[in-house]
């Protein structure tokens, strides 16, 4: 009787970053489960049963998700982005983990998508180009030392850094501290990108440099970006810039 | 006259991982330039023009690309999964910004795709969950001591680690030194994936533990990701087991 769980990635927001995977799963379920707004980007089908939640339910979604496949129900779980990154992937193994045993009979698949750090990064150029760390500000789920121990590791070893959930209403002074922790090891004039609503309708990319980044321009809704002492700007004759961070490591001569 | 150059990611391998977005502006081009693989692995279309290159001539491939946009083709440039990790997107903008004038002039655009990385972690699981880096074990382009650098921050902040091009014919010992020195840092216990080929037919994804990793496994096709101190494994009752990375960091009571 046990059905399936599929968690798949829609991408950032654009139904054309959607894959030809993903749209045939959405299709193929009986059931959708996921947060309301992202629910609301695909399109609806006759039969189909929709499960919106809020979005701070991760772990209550992922175990209404599991308990509808265990009855047999063919189930997506809708996740933006790559459910993989800081989404609802992590949820639902974490849920099989440690709820009922009749969880672990039900069949599950991940369909990747395309990540919001992806799609920020093909907007403004190449600023993943070379070796770069992801860590998500919030400290809802992880210690703040733990963040600035990530973050001093990453910005000393000179890696390109993409923060995720940079700021919220509860959480507006981590962006700030991060962006000071970062600018002691980095120049002044080293690209930052703040990347807001990508691939959505309101789409805002903006880039500036670590001296002049304003922390209290991001949101939830917002990526941020900064890059490594190699990443840099070039500028299009028509007056766009593209931010790009080179394939090559150059050392000074010692 | 200038014509256009998108670069366009088509995915680690498999068709159904292909974007909307990305099937369409690869049939829009008039010319398609890449690595001649990646090229096999897109529908041909009459009339259009097929530019195969070598694997080892990015600067090359992205020359001749910016050079028949400015002749007034509309270019693909087909890159394997994104293109803005460790792929073509970096080398089209290096050369933009130290070649010929009138490259600037050609309007440029990325179509981000999914990534190598994703991909693997969707078919084991949710391993980067939490932060993660993501590394070129390859040594061609920055020295070694850049690398056991970046190996090192990465393994003692506990991140997830993500290596890419972990080994090569003339590059076969440095995975084994990475896994050595992350070893320093981690328990024998830790997963380890070893992801080769990944949504290609010949993709086999290998799971063992940092105490056992064999480097010798590894090859140019190969990805491996290592995990974090939180990174679990869960048995499904069917024998299938998945490796994640929880969303919440436990620090222990000091």
């Amino acid at each position: 009787m046990t059905g399936r769980l599929t968690i798949v990635g829609i991408g950032p927001g654009s139904p054309e970053l959607l894959t030809l995977l993903a749209a045939a799963e959405l299709a193929a379920a009986t059931d959708l489960v996921g947060y309301g707004p992202y629910l609301d980007r695909v399109p609806e089908r006759d039969g189909q049963r929709r499960h919106p939640s809020n979005n701070r339910e991760e772990l209550d979604r992922a175990r209404e998700a599991l308990d509808l496949a265990v009855q047999g129900r063919k189930v997506a779980v809708v996740s933006s982005g790559d459910p993989g990154v800081f989404a609802m992937a992590s949820a639902v193994f974490e849920s099989i983990a440690t709820g009922s045993p009749s969880w672990k009979g039900v069949d599950v698949s991940i369909v990747p998508g395309v990540s919001a750090m992806l799609a920020a990064a093909a907007r403004i150029g190449a600023p993943l180009g070379h070796d770069f760390c992801v860590i998500s500000l919030s400290d809802n789920l992880k210690p703040w030392n733990v963040v600035l121990n990530r973050l001093e590791a990453a910005a000393e070893a000179d890696f390109v850094i993409v923060l995720y959930n940079p700021a919220s209403l509860a959480r507006p002074w981590q962006l700030g501290e991060a962006l000071v922790l970062i600018g002691r090891h980095r120049e002044k004039s080293t690209p930052v990108i703040f990347a807001h609503s990508v691939a959505q309708t309101d789409e805002r990319i903006d880039f500036t440099t670590l001296g002049d980044a304003d922390p209290a321009t991001a949101d939830m809704r917002t990526l941020v970006i900064v890059g490594s002492s190699a990443t840099k700007m070039v500028e299009q004759s028509g007056g766009k810039s593209f931010i790009y961070t080179p394939r090559r490591v150059e050392v000074a001569a010692s």
